[in-house]
Order: structure tokens, then C-alpha cells, then sequence
């Protein structure tokens, strides 16, 4: 067996700038851990804070050269596309609302850009990034990081190959119970800028996680939605953002859908499951068991399709490193976006068509992602009124 | 152990009809077994079917005495209140639409009522039919018999005890996937009535199943529904009622809640769950594993608490037959319905207060009830707009 | 549907007898549930007790005439035997060391015997047993009550069909927690019998529960044990009998097995489970979790085959009472094996052969089950040594 | 959140070598992914093969410099100890027979080495490798990576702080089924050396995963093995090794275990399992859901705890790189090995002391679980006599 990961007929590592993920972020080190999972990615420049001090120490921490550890990302970008060696590809890890201005810089000197989701924090943003990604020869691939999991990945070609027959019913659920508490007048960051407006945008749950929600249903499922009805709840007292989301869905071709979404649910942890249902059958996934589908052929008993195991197809066996019953988990589903961003840049590197069955999240993705926030609040402003995103 | 359901102490049994429940119906013979579990009731009169040759065989196939079984229910309730040892008590178990004239005939004579969900088929008639119930002093038991599994009473006695701190959130479920095809056209009566407005009311999967997650809901939290909003569907081509439902609700207090309901979702059996989350915790239970109850503390790991196992108190262990481990199911819950009927009718038959803690569905649950699923093909008809139940 | 446990076609109910299962004892409320479930049976006579006081009011209790409530089983047997409408069958659910003596009596006055398990305390006692049984007319059924689940018979069903291929490996498993400590010493009866070995035999654990275990295994894979190595222990000081049994076993025709059955186990509350694996699959089964059956045929996906759901046969559906997802239980499972010895008992009645899917463990089961007993106790006492049983 | 898995605070990567893991070989490529995933190791040397061509073209294809690509072990020992930046350490992860030569090549040239499981394939070979070891300044890592697992190290440390009182009874599993038919002689390279008891040693099951079995159990209780009674059998005709192990084991100070391995149990992919009970409470734990635990306290109920969750402590948390519900699985659990590894190695090259904490499986365990392999094997062949390991 030859598992992937391994760094087998290996081209040269892909050079990656980082901009955010300065020492104490969450995701930042989870982007580097992902880039490096299959040794396709080399990190060897950063602008990963904007204070200055915290940006040299930092980079020097990440073993970066000093003349490629910067304090702005602009500079960085600057610099780095006119230096030989420069970086190919950067991941862009700030809060929200810096994704904008950051992946504008890149993108506008052709360097590849990996970007965290939301997209942007406002829609107009949104819309103005896509329009420059689609100018830019450059790629953009938004860390929708759920989409990279094998079993994700069956299911969506289970919908394609007509396995569920017409898509009926969509149960997509985000839960999470670690803002039941104000930890943001704790002082804890996360919970800081997730629950601020000038840095989230103006979803607080809806965004963070109701929006992974959303772009996984609608990876799996490929439907697209039509309108929403939101009802938009704050249960912890003086946040500003909310932090509790009830969302009725209807897809174009009359499918239909639910999504609940919440970061006061105590018990769930991080609760991100799906439910399919078509006229042929029906399908179910957990976040939290992601090495396992469930599936039921209508009229017939309930099937366990495992990553690697009997059942499971090629468009998860692409995705997947070790032997079944061998837990995959969550870097590695996100190492999944990575390894896939790989295969597409080296594509573009050798001047070569990217291959079909690449898949990663796409700067579109990220513009519906962002509509359906802003979809969300402003029904939810006019008493949970159908809205078009 | 004195186990409950054994005949310890027991006062002559309460003798019971029964209309509907004729041979092939589905309800009336797990009304038989509840009724007849733990021995406090005998089944002695029945008017089981309106066509007099069924009747007359279904009686005799059940034992009962040529005189008492009758093509008529008004002829039932007539003559065995007239008669010496005639019922005490009727269990009403016809499609929906004629649980309010049956219920009528009886309640007019003293004889209590065990009758099944939802209450009636129209909302007028609920009401009427509960102030009948309210002059008459006989009892109403509506039989949503889920409120009678022992770790739902569990769940709501820890609410009570403020256990979960003030509820944020409800998710209610109740899926299942047997009309996932127009089995209605197939022969099948139970799919037959259930999807015939003239027999089931204005609510198809809402009043057959929804209202029972309502109902459940309702029970376990003590909260008042304010408003909600829904969107009803009918994925099967040429069924006159929905298949399927969607509800987001507001309650008193400011709790929110969603609901969904479906018989359309393949691979859900009779998935039946709730889950409440407060300010202090959270709770989580699933119809399919009864005597399993989730209880998250806030920042404690989660706990199993198990029918008669270490956790359960009181109030679960009233409801329990046999120790932890030994599974109750469907019927047994059903039973705890017909076994705290059992306690009420009996303290009337003796002149004495009815027990503080015998608790059942009433008369009032039911009108709730058929308010819920008014309310939902209100709402469903103006968009999803917000309505009052 | 009809549905079985429902009184169609009812044939005038036995008379059935009880011997034990006074006030306060566990298993004879069970029986008598079990007996009254689907309405084939009537309690008419008892002697419920060895104390006259307490068999007394045991009796009038249970709603007994005065005139059939008895003090010694012996009397009982004597007189039923001679009355016109005497009992057509006894229960007999007194602790182990009396099965014996109380099943002779009736056995030899040809009256019908339903036996708790262990069938006796000693194996001599139990080969008489068999012996007597075979001489009389009479049925003698032994409520090894876990074989009365659906998902057990299904299972069954599926070994003998070949689904499973050649048996190779079986692992057998009952687990509790409720003696981890002294509870004998504490004036619980039933902790104060089971660990008494004049009572229950030379076998605790094993005899108690592993017993159950072993005849479960039995009754799927209709394998013959040839030999056994067993470790039995002691963890609770003071403690006369064994509380936690390790046993390797090798069958005829080359399959393998392990028993592992324990009572202080802690976590476990009655986690009796199943596993077989052969040639083409393997099945998984656990008690607490009765309605479900995991089977996965060699190569393919696992699948859910639930009772009464897809993938149930008629093994299964002849023990179901209520549709997929309406969960059974340990009461039901019991029942079944009442029902089984209904039909038995009224075909006999009948003078008609008894149906050939007429399924319930025999007194050569409960032969076996002793023998089991015996062999393990054998075993132990000298270092594991195989034995035959 | 700091996550570990970041490089901050990073010292220069340790410069490590590998013997085996050529193309096609699994765990090689296992091993070089843990060493990486913290951005602790850098792979420099290899002798990846003993056939020149594919030695050269799996070094190649993993970027090695062509100079330190060789094709003989003993080569690259002696050379890497020569040259300036040789490697620190050295990964062997050849099949087994070849672990003792090439282990001591670098063992006695002060090359730390990092060695897959089992130790050796003979007793003999593993105690002198122990000695060998011991004498040498070299490190000795096992990769027994199971213990790698957060909640491993939770457990252990429950069991240390005595949470579970005094331990009683041990039971592990490890299921799989891939061996149910015979692959070894369809051209599979994983089941041809794993079936052959040149490569392999007199075990087959037992030591390739009976051992980590056996490992886990005696990492997570600490207990010392005193005797075995082991039945071993082949299933599938014309095996050489056992692909079925049963195990009877009595532990020093009373507690006693079952131990079940089997590579033909259709159904389990990869099913290692660990239950432990002891005076006070029970813990289980299922690598196939690696990030939860369960902990039954005696007398209370059940607890879930999870990586990072409420209830997991210092043990588990050090051992952790993402927060709760973002599963960690098999490639982290192994990571965890190489990044203790890195702790032990880093102290070394600093002349530090090994902080306390770090802990990984040792050459003492290897002998352990090599022992424990040739009781099973001698126990086996005497009729499942008891052996001391």
C-alpha cells in the first residue's frame, strides 16, 4: 500500500508565506500543521501579526530567515514577488475581516492564495475579492476545511452518482456550547473577536460556524439555495453578536432544509452534522465520527461506510492516508484542502491543466458562504422574512 | 425488589372498552397491551370497528362477551352506562376525526377517557371536546404515550429542579421514512387514513408525528409556545397532506425552538428525539434508546444517566419495571400512560384526591396540541409567516 | 398490521401455577408480566412463598382465590392436579438449589413446567431432572429468557441459512456491576441468595449470569462445547462464590470461544453481548441494546438489520410485536418465550404436534447449562485444566 | 490557545534516518508523517530497501541527497556517525526479524533509535538488544503507538491517582478481519511477511497485534504480568502463524485479564479495545473512537471524557494539538511517540536531564511484550498450560 502523505515522486515543497497566526492563535497553527501534514508545503515567510514585536517573535519561533519575517503583509507580498525564491502561495489566517485587503495584495501579483473562511466579513467585500480572484491568474482556495474529509467527499459523490435519488430533505446542524459563558469579557481572544463586530462582520454564529454548515451541505449536496427564513438569537446577555441560529432553507428544484447552528448548546462540542434524504435513499455524517457514512438505500437496513473500508469509493480513497479502522481526524481532513491546493498550484507551476478530479473551495464558495451570513441577518432583521442570498 | 407492574396490592381491576381497534389496526392492540401490562385494567365492552360483521369477529377474537360487543359506540356508551359492572373507563382509538364525537358519548356519562392523539382533526372540535372533558367528571387521558417513558419524566423533573438553569434552546425531532413512497396507494390502510385529510385533519406527518415531538417538548420544558413559523411539504407526488415539516417557535420567556418532522426521511425508523439546552446544562434523549438520558453540567464531561441506574431519581423510578440494564421500550411507556390512568381512576372510584404526582396528558395537552398543528398549516399557508397557536 | 401479542384468535387462556415469586422477588414479577403480556395466560394458583404468612398475602396479593393459594408446592401439584380447571402449567421461580424438587412434582403429575435458569443447583440434579422430564408427558421449558429476543432469533436464523459461513470464533460477554461490593452482606436478598452457594450451587457468577451468556452462544451457532478452560475469582473478600469467570472454549467441528462474565464490573449494567464471526461475516449483538443486529458479510459494508425493520426475517418477525423503531425490551423478549410455550402447551392441549417453529430453551438446555456450570467450577479448581463438560 | 504541534519555541530539527519504509511499505510512511507533523524531525539518510534500485528510488522520491541514500543499514550507521550533521537519530521500520541488527548497528554508535513494534522476532534477540540498549548512551524508543493516544494518557493517570481504586479485572481486545481470507497468497506484501514466521517470528496474530494489545493493558494499569494460559489458532487453511488468539492472564497483586486478538473477525476493522475495572470504578476505551473515554465511578453514572474536554487532565492535554471535538486520530497518536521522542532526544543533545514527564514505551517493554508473545506461543503449544512470560 502506497499511502498518500507519504512524500512519494515528490515535486519541490511548495514555498508558503503565512499573514496572521502569530504565537496564541488557534488556526494559524492549524493551517501549518495541515501544510506540512504531507510535505508538500514549506513555510518560509510571514507577516503573522501586526504588531511588530509580536510578528519577529513569532516568525523567529517558526524558524522563518529574519529578512522574511514582515510586519505587514502588503511589504510582504511586495517583497516576496520580487525576490527570487519568493513565495508561491500564501495562507491568509487573520480575523474576518483582514481577509479582504490581505488576499487583494497577493492576488493582485499572481501569488496563490489560501485563504481562511469567512471569506470576508461583508458581502461587498465578498464580491469585490471574487471579481479579482477571477482576474488574477492566481488560485484561491478557501480553508472550508470540513469538505475535506474522505467521507465528506463520498457523500458528495454519492449525490452525484444519483445514490439518494432527488435530494428531499437537508439537516445540516453546528454545535458548539463554549460561548455559554461571556468567555469574551474573560479575556479569552478567540472568543473576543468572534463575538466583535468590526472583526467578525455581522454574523457572530452564523458566521463562524453556521456558515461550514451551509458550505457543507451545499458541497454535498450541489443544490443551491433559493431562499431563507433566519431567526437570530444572543442568549448570553450583553453579547453583540449571535450566538444561537435557526434557518429554514429552500433549494432551487424543491428541496428543502433546516440548519441550526449554536455556540450555547452545552454538550456539543463541535457538533457539525449532516443529513441528506432523497427519494432513493438517505445519508448521515457526524464531524465528530468523521471516518463514518452512514447510509440507507430505501427499503433496505442501514449501511456503515468506513474511510478505506469496504463500500467506500475512489472520491474518498484519494483523501485518505492509513488503512481503515485507523482514525483519520480533523488536521487531516484539513491537510486534505492543503493537499489539494498542492496538486492545482504545482498544475499552474508547470504550466500544466489542472486535473479534474482536483476539489477544494473555491473563492465562489466563499461569496455564498458570505451571502448566506448576510442572508441570514437580514432576515432575521424583518422577523425571519424569506430572503433571497 | 418490589417491582412495578406486579399485581402487589391491587384493587379489583378497572374494567375498560374500547372503540376502534378492530382487527389489522395497528393502535388498538398496543392500547390492549398497555392496558393490560400491569394488570390493573380488563378489557369487557367494545365497539371495535363500524361495520357490525368486523366488530362482532374482532370482539370475539379478543373474548369478549356476545352482549358486549357493539356496532356503535352511542350504543356502547348507552348501555354499559346503564348496566350494572358496566365500564368504567374507554380507551378511543378510531382515526382522528372521530375522537370527538366517540369521547362526547362518554364523557356525558361519567365515563372516563383514554383517548388517543392528537386530540381531534379540527381545532374547534378540541375545544369543545375539552369543555365537555371539563364539565364531565370524568377523566381525559390522552395517550401521548412518549411522555411515559421514565427518563423523559426524568428530564422533566430536572428541569424542574432547575437543573439545566433557564432553557435557550429546543431541538425537537421525530423522523421516520415508511411514506417515503405513496404507500397510501398500495393498500396500506394505516398509510391510507394518515394522509386523508377527511380522516386525519387539516396536518398530515404534522399531526400524525409532529405533534408528538410538540407534545414531548412541551411536556419535558413547561414552556408556553408564543409563536412559530412553518414551512409544511409534500415530497410525494399526489399526497393530499404533508409529508414532511419544518418549524422554527418562540416560547414564553424567550427559549427558541425548532421542529422537525418527517416521514419521508429514509433511514429514520421512528426517530423521535429532544434535546433542551440552559443556561446551566443540557439534555439529550432519542425514543430509539429510551432508558438513556444525556445530561451535560455546564463544564462537566457528560453523563449516561440510565432507567433505574445511578443518576435517576424519583420520578424515572416510578416509571420502571425491571433495574438499569434490562431495557424497557415502546410498550412499557405506553403502559406508564394506562398505569397512571390506572392511579387516577382508582382514586376516584374511591372518593380520594387524585395523587399530587400522577401526571398524564390531558385534555388541555391535546388542545395544545391540535393548536400546534392548526397553527404550523396556518402559517405554512402564509409563507411561513409567524402565528400564534 | 396485526400484531402479535394482541388476543386474536385466542384460544381460552392456560392456567398457569407459580411456585416462588412471593412479595419482594424479582423474577416472579417478571414471569408474571411475561405471562400476561399477550394475554395467553391466567394466574390461578401459588405457592408463592415457603412461609405461610408471606404466601398468603403474596397470594391474595396477586388476586388468588383463597383456596388456591398454597404453602407447599407439593400440596399445590397435588390438589391442582386432582381439581376440575386445575393449573395446565407451573412457573416455578424459587432460587436454584429448590428446581428440582418443586418441577418433579408437577413434571410427574403431567403438568406443564416453566423453569427459571440455572435448571438446577447440582448437575446430578439436573440429569434427573432431564430424565423425569423426558419420561413425562408434560413440556418442560426453561426460560432462558434472552433467547426470546427477535435480533436473537434472527441471528439464529442467519447461522443456520450459512450467512455467516463456517463458525470460527465465538466471544461471549456478560457483564454487571451491581456486586462490586458487598451487597450480600448489606440484607439485600437478592445479592444474599445468589452468593450463597447452598442456594445457588457451587457457581456464582458463572452460574448466575455466565450461565445465560453460554446459552445464548449456544442457541445462535448451534455449536457443542467439546471442552473448556475456566478461571474463576473472587474479588470481594468474603465472598463463598466466584464473581468474575474468565473461560476459553473449544467447540466440536474447530470454532474457538471466549466467555467473560463478571459482576463487578463497573459501568455495566447488564451488558450481556454477543459476537460470532465465521467464514462469509460476523454478527454483533448486546442485550441493552436488543433490537438492533449488526451483521457484516465478508468484503462488504456493516449493516443494521433492526427488528422488524429491512433486513428481519421471518425468525425475527414472528417474535415482534411492534414496528422497527418502537423499541422492545427485556419484558418482551421474556414474553416471547411464554408465547413459545403457549403455543406448545395448547397444541398439546389440542392433541395436536407441536408447530416445528415452536423455539424454546429445553430441560437439555438446562442440562447443558448446568454441565457448563460444573465444567467451569471443575475447571478452575484445577489451575484452568480443560474439561469436558 | 497554544497549540502543540506548533513549531514555536522550536529548537533545530532533530536529523533523522530510517531503515525499511521503502516504496510501497505502510508504516514507513506512517513514521515519516509522525515525524513530521510537529516540525521536530527532518529526514536526511535512509536505507530504505536491501535491493539497490529501490533503495535508490524511494530515496529519491523522498528528496534524500544522493549521498545519503544507501542501501546497507550498516553503511549508513557507520557513515552517518562519521560525517558532520549525521543523523541523531535513526526510525527501523523493517519487518521484524531485522529490527535487532539493525537497531544495534546504531545503538553502538550512540544513534538514537526510534524502533517499531514487536522489540525483535525472538526472546533471545530482544534481551540482548535490552542489554545492548542499556549499555549504549543511545535513546530507545518503541513505537508502540497506542500509547500515544490523549486518552490513553488520561487513563493511565486515572489508574496512577487511584481513581479506580484497586484494579480487578482486564480485558483487551484487538479485532480484525483482514486476514479472514488467505491475502498472503494473492501477492499482498503487508500479509506475506506478517504470515511468515522467518520474517515475523513464531507469532503471527499475537505479535503483530496481540502485542499492542497486551502493551496497552499493562501501559494503562501498570500492572505486572505473572502468568498466561494462551489458546492460539489458524483459521484460514495453510497459515502458518495463528490469525486467532485467546488469552487467560493472572497479573502480580490478584487482578486478572482476558486478551482477545484476532485478524479473522469479519466485521472489525482495526477494533482494539481496552475495558479496566477496578475496586472503585471502570474505564473504557475503543481506539477506533480514540478521543473519548468512559469512567464509571462506582455507584454514579457513566462519564464521557473527551480530548481537551471538560474532565481530561495535564496527561492528556500535553498529548493534544486541537481543541475538543475536533478529532485527533491515528497519525497524532503516533506523533505523539516522535514528539516525546524529540523532548528525550533534545534534553540529550542539550546534556539535560529527560523531564519526568516524557514518556514513551522503552526497550523494557519491547522484552515485555516479546516475552508475552513467547508465552503465548509455549503456553499454546502445551495445551494452554499456564507459562510465566
Amino acid at each position: 500500500m502506497t499511502i498518500k502523505g507519504s512524500s512519494e515522486n515528490r515535486p519541490a515543497r511548495i514555498r508558503l508565506g503565512m499573514v496572521g497566526g502569530g504565537k496564541d492563535a488557534f488556526i494559524g497553527a492549524v493551517h501549518r500543521i495541515a501544510a506540512r501534514l504531507d510535505d508538500q508545503f514549506e513555510l518560509v515567510a510571514g507577516a503573522l501579526s501586526s504588531t511588530t514585536e509580536k510578528a519577529q517573535e513569532s516568525g523567529r519561533l517558526l524558524g522563518l530567515a529574519d529578512d522574511r519575517i514582515y510586519t505587514s503583509f502588503r511589504d510582504m507580498a511586495i517583497r516576496e514577488n520580487r525576490i527570487k525564491g519568493g513565495i508561491e502561495a500564501v495562507a491568509i489566517v487573520t480575523p474576518n475581516h483582514m481577509h479582504y485587503q490581505a488576499a487583494r495584495e497577493f492576488l493582485k501579483r499572481g501569488i496563490h492564495v489560501i485563504c481562511d473562511k469567512p471569506l470576508t466579513s461583508t458581502l461587498p467585500d465578498a464580491k469585490k475579492l471574487a471579481a479579482l480572484a477571477e482576474q488574477s491568474g492566481a488560485l484561491f482556495v478557501l480553508t472550508h476545511n470540513y469538505t475535506g474529509y474522505p467521507m465528506i467527499r463520498q457523500a458528495r459523490d454519492m449525490v452525484r452518482r444519483g445514490e439518494l435519488g432527488e435530494i428531499r430533505v437537508v439537516q445540516a446542524e453546528y454545535a458548539q456550547d463554549w460561548l455559554a459563558e461571556p468567555l469574551e469579557r474573560s479575556g479569552l481572544k478567540q472568543a473576543e473577536w468572534r463575538t466583535d463586530p468590526e472583526r467578525s462582520g455581522a454574523g457572530g454564529c452564523v458566521g463562524d460556524i453556521g456558515t461550514h454548515a451551509f458550505n457543507l451541505a451545499s458541497f454535498v449536496t450541489g443544490l443551491q439555495l433559493e431562499s431563507l427564513s433566519a431567526d437570530l438569537h444572543t442568549f448570553v446577555e450583553g453579547r453583540a453578536l449571535d450566538d444561537n441560529v435557526h434557518v429554514m432553507m429552500r433549494f432551487a428544484g424543491g428541496a428543502k432544509g433546516m440548519l441550526w447552528s449554536s455556540q450555547v448548546a452545552t454538550g456539543n462540542e463541535n457538533a457539525l452534522t449532516l443529513r441528506v434524504y432523497g427519494s432513493k435513499g438517505g445519508i448521515e455524517w457526524a464531524q465528530e465520527e468523521p471516518n463514518k457514512l452512514w447510509f440507507t438505500p430505501l427499503g433496505e437496513p442501514k449501511r456503515l461506510i468506513t474511510r478505506a473500508g469496504a463500500g467506500a469509493g475512489e472520491a474518498a480513497a484519494r483523501m485518505s492516508r492509513v488503512p481503515a479502522g485507523h482514525p483519520e481526524g480533523y488536521l487531516e481532513g484539513f491537510a486534505n484542502i492543503y493537499a489539494e491546493a498542492a496538486r492545482a498550484i504545482i498544475a499552474k507551476r508547470n504550466g500544466e491543466t489542472i486535473p479534474n478530479d482536483v476539489i477544494f473551495p473555491t473563492v465562489q464558495d466563499g461569496v455564498a458562504g458570505v451571502a448566506f451570513v448576510d442572508a441570514c441577518v437580514r432576515s432575521s432583521k424583518r422577523n425571519a422574512a424569506w430572503v433571497t442570498p
